[in-house]
């Protein structure tokens, strides 16, 4: 293959089945072709076994009628299907999803056929190979050390982020069963690495200073207790039993409490105000607690604010509450905002020495971890800013600080990344990726001396390491195509992701240039990705819940929320309440913008918007034979007008 | 549609793209139906807007370019998948992986197409109502009460057993949160339904009794504390407030100390000793802990000892440790026993009066909860044992014992069944069910009284209730379609899963009663569903460690485990370690029928055994060239005679 090297630029309008289905032919015919080689595989597998069903099996009444059956009942279900929603089209701009990659599509029907199951190495020699491949090729786009990182495909972003937590738990309480089995085996005189380049024995630490041992000096500490102790399987053991993983949280904070006699708080999560709901859900699980969730103030550009991080950890070390983790968060939810990763990282450094608070720092790049490949050249180095800008003939995109942030991932501990979002692939396939790939030993159900064998050119089993228990290959063997046919840097997803932010861009800024009179668009800042959110403003609207209920009859007119069929949708939104009690003052703008109160803000409980996600490459770049922008804003203005009349009738 | 009271059975020779794809020709004439009705759905969506892609874009150096990539990628990927293995093969007998059915296959991709995400209603209006209906077809099948039960599709076993566990766990700390918000609310006289149809008022009741009052009296008490509470919102804050998911359990188990000054010890989980190892992965996430796993010893049959099960909640009673709650297993990972359900609920209903111990029973039925369907009539109604007897020639399958759990499975609280396992569909579907829907609530992260407006005929989101974030829509309609072809009752589903047990009776009985001398074959119990484990005696086996090896050689040389490629192995089969220390004596009389006695069966921490799942239904049902039984047992003799030179040598 000589693709890197080649002159000519990946076409766009290759990669999908297309608007109209324009390329069905290619597509046909490669599907086709994926279902025959499959069908000639089997059939060359012991040919002397001859036919199982022989042809005249099949003209029995009883074949006919069940294969009759078949075909009558996916009739049945390609005409239900067809109440679906038009996520292929450019006037679909709702919610995260989006028409696929060809690619992802056959690479996923042909090995669904083999059926591997990534969890099982055994029965998938194959496919296990392929997402081992592909967590590498996401891990060197994030920038962590190939030889160091690990990563691996999930069901979805719930689950990374889900992991990655588990994990990062694991990672903070690990001193304190290091310094447990320390003590049994005679080993607290071992030392460990502290801020500024100190060191103090294991055993003279306190709790609080247990908990606050950063998170690559524990796995070290860990490292050089197994390697001091004479018996390595009997250290692990003894480490192990004194984890939070096999004693339980109950008995835990028991022993704890009578070890250390140290009634420490239960430690903090901290999030941005603008981070996804799944959080809530995360900590319930995991038996954190929501009430552990501290939701770190956004600034103007929905950012979670560096200094409100600063001022956040300090107050928590003031009152001795440990950090379990920080979450940065890529692309938001409903903004698409890019969280300062590179300043979040400053602030977490100073906090080592300057707070003694230290914790692992996990990205949720769920939506936006695929960005990252603007800040990647072909080669795999790092590029340039300006050579990302240059890009954009508008030099708008990427800005210099969402470029600063996408480029600094490397620097976390973890982090997520959805292919099933920003990669174009199909459900199911989330990942997540570790910096230190020694994590994985503390989450795994086997006795981790077991894996020290490992050879590292061997393709090594993901089964053990993992929250979930089957888990398809066809997802790996999708993103892996899709991966070979549109790289990881900016030639590749970075030239599609490209096309969707300055399709935002444009949306956003004919948005505040049209006169929708008597309606006011009142637009959120310009996104860091491609997500486009805007509130309402009419003379008529006279509080702020009336105009809330403005935003949910137009939705109601441009979506299939309310049953409405799809083919009376001309352009398709999405809405969503910016709630004070997770944005505090961050919507407060918004809301004097519409004309409207602090105190109008808080008794409505938030400011509602229209959000267009943009996920079409060809919606703002005029191609057939109807201008999208043009007819999102035609149709805007008219579903407006007949939503007052619903709201104020 | 009148399959049902048509009098020509399921063929199932249909049902499968089969061994040498004789259905070749029907699977690509719907596969091509199915993408082509996508197509034209496209075309038919706006027409007006003409073509983004035209006939002369496609002739461009960059979009031909774009194109021959992705076909050559295609020819590369598909190279790779022939390395994986032939699990359509009737050849195939190892791990729990099989050929899938047509239905499921053709569903799963033409759904891809329209890429529905189960998780927001709002994207799936269509397949989060054929989830539902998937669920509800499962729950009746078990026998839940429809109007009370709900249920969903899951990535998976792991995340259904999971999510049954962290619902567990809130059903079981619900009435210390009911108790703390009633002392706020004014409302600790709200009485409490206790066994023998006694009754106490909510205040009076001390923790150990909060914590044993039964899962339904939990949920009935929080409907009567909502109901007689004046603000009900207030009030659904005030129990939200006083829950484990919102405090966390660090919190939490401080305040309980604090509340009510009891030390109780932390609750256990209690499965039998071949309870898959998941169930270690999942205590630990949920912060439970490892130790809090008791494994309650099996009898000869593999299967949970009831008296057994009794002995240890006596025993826990007794230290006044609380039971989170008890899993029994339909269809364990090795041997595919039936835990005896029916009994396990007897001692359930015995020990809330007489030990004063209250749990939920879970079902872990990921791999055998589908042959519930020999239990259902096609009208649905419950079968009797001796018409689902008479359907197996030889009257042996299903045994009553097995009918008897299988139909026992409605008394649980919840049950796992993957649609991905013994359903025959693609990965990743695997369901939970729960009896009692009002346990949604309890892991809802928005606030429950928001629910109580929903009406009861609306498709009702899934989301706001499940773990995952994101979920193929696609899963819910293969498993659709497949239900569609081949119902969950004794004509459908139940011919299949019987066809199954027959043709691993036949091999059970064929390895009984050959010769393999100078071997001996040694096998397990007669399977409750499909599974076979033997192990191999042999007189230059000096111990049962080189008997061990002896299996792991012969498995090596029959699965591609080793490296081995697919087309150099005649027969597969996997193999596993009978674990001394999860299976006790339960395994003695297989290491004493080996020769060896008690010590060695300690000091070599178990028994290996090779194992063939039988899922492929023409195994033992000779229609083509091969017996494949007898085909079997030549191969085995050949490769264990090559296997012990190995391990002798």
């Amino acid at each position: 293959m000589t693709r890197r090297d080649d002159s000519l630029p990946v076409e766009l309008a290759s990669l999908f089945l297309g608007p109209k289905g324009e390329n069905a032919d290619l597509f046909e015919r490669l599907l086709t072709e994926a279902f025959r080689d499959h069908v000639f595989w089997r059939r060359n597998f012991h040919p002397e076994d001859g036919f199982e069903i022989a042809e005249l099996d099949k003209r029995a009444p009883a074949y006919e009628r069940s294969a009759s059956v078949l075909a009558q009942e996916l009739l049945g279900l390609l005409a239900e299907l067809k109440g679906g929603v038009p996520f292929f089209s450019p006037r679909y701009a709702g919610h995260m999803t989006s028409e696929l990659t060809m690619a992802s599509l056959v690479g996923y029907f042909a090995t669904m056929l083999y059926n591997p199951n990534n969890v099982a190495l055994e029965g998938s020699p194959v496919t296990t190979r392929l997402e081992l491949e592909v967590a590498a090729q996401l891990a060197a786009m994030v920038g962590y050390p190939p030889a160091e990182a690990w990563g691996h495909l999930t069901s979805g972003g719930t689950i990374a982020n889900f992991e990655a937590f588990w994990v990062a738990r694991n990672v903070k309480y690990l001193p304190v069963a290091l310094a447990g089995a320390a003590d049994e085996l005679g080993l607290a005189d071992l030392q460990v690495d502290l801020c500024g380049g100190r060191r103090a024995p294991l055993g003279a630490l306190d709790l609080w200073r247990l908990l606050n041992v950063p998170p690559p000096a524990a796995l070290d500490l860990a490292d050089r207790l197994l390697a001091a102790a004479p018996d390595r399987a009997a250290a692990a053991d003894a480490v192990a039993r004194h984890t939070l993983a096999r004693v339980g949280y109950q008995e835990y904070g028991r022993r704890l409490a009578l070890e250390f006699g140290d009634p420490l708080p239960a430690a903090a999560v901290l999030v941005p105000s603008t981070a996804h709901y799944s959080w809530q859900k995360i900590v319930r699980a995991l038996g954190i607690g929501a009430d552990q969730l501290v939701h770190v103030p956004v600034d103007g550009r929905f950012r979670m604010d560096p200094e409100a991080l600063w001022a956040t950890l300090a107050a928590l070390a003031a009152k001795r509450t440990p950090v379990l983790a920080t979450v940065a968060v890529l692309g938001s939810t409903e903004e698409s905002a890019v969280d300062r990763v590179d300043r979040i990282l400053e602030v977490r450094e100073r906090a080592v020495c300057d707070l003694g608070l230290a914790f692992p720092l996990h990205v949720d790049g769920a939506w936006g971890g695929y960005a990252i490949s603007v800040t990647r050249e072909p080669d795999g180095a790092r590029r340039e800013h300006a050579r990302a800008l240059a890009d954009d003939p508008g030099r708008r995109w990427p800005s210099e600080e969402v470029f600063a942030a996408l480029a600094a991932v490397a620097g976390a501990d973890s982090v997520t990344i959805d292919p099933h979002k920003f990669g174009y692939v199909p459900y199911p396939a989330g990942a997540v990726l570790f910096r230190d790939r020694r994590v994985r030993e503390l989450v795994s159900t086997e006795a981790p001396y077991v894996f020290q064998e490992e050879s590292p050119d061997s393709v090594s089993a993901i089964g053990p390491y993992i929250l979930e228990g089957s888990k398809p290959g066809a997802a790996a063997a999708a993103v892996w195509l899709a991966h070979r046919v549109l790289p990881l840097d900016a030639s590749g997803y970075g030239r599609l992701i490209g096309a969707t932010a300055r399709g935002a861009l444009a949306l956003h800024r004919r948005l505040a240039e049209s006169d929708f009179a008597p309606f006011r668009i009142v637009l959120l800042p310009e996104p860091d990705l491609n997500i486009v959110c805007f509130a309402v403003a009419h003379p008529q609207l006279a509080s702020l819940e009336q105009a809330n209920r403005l935003i949910g009859r137009a939705h109601a007119r441009m979506s299939v929320a309310a049953g409405r069929p799809s083919r009376e949708v001309s352009y398709f939104v999405t809405k969503t309440l910016l709630r004070a009690e997770e944005y505090g003052d961050a919507v407060l703008p918004l809301a004097h913008e519409l004309g409207f109160a602090a105190e109008d803000y808080r008794r409505a409980g938030g400011v509602a918007v229209l959000r267009s996600t943009l996920m079409n490459p060809f919606f703002a770049d005029r191609r057939g034979k109807t201008d999208h922008l043009e007819g999102f804003l035609a149709a805007l203005r008219a579903e407006l007008a007949a939503a007052l009349e619903e709201v104020t009738s």
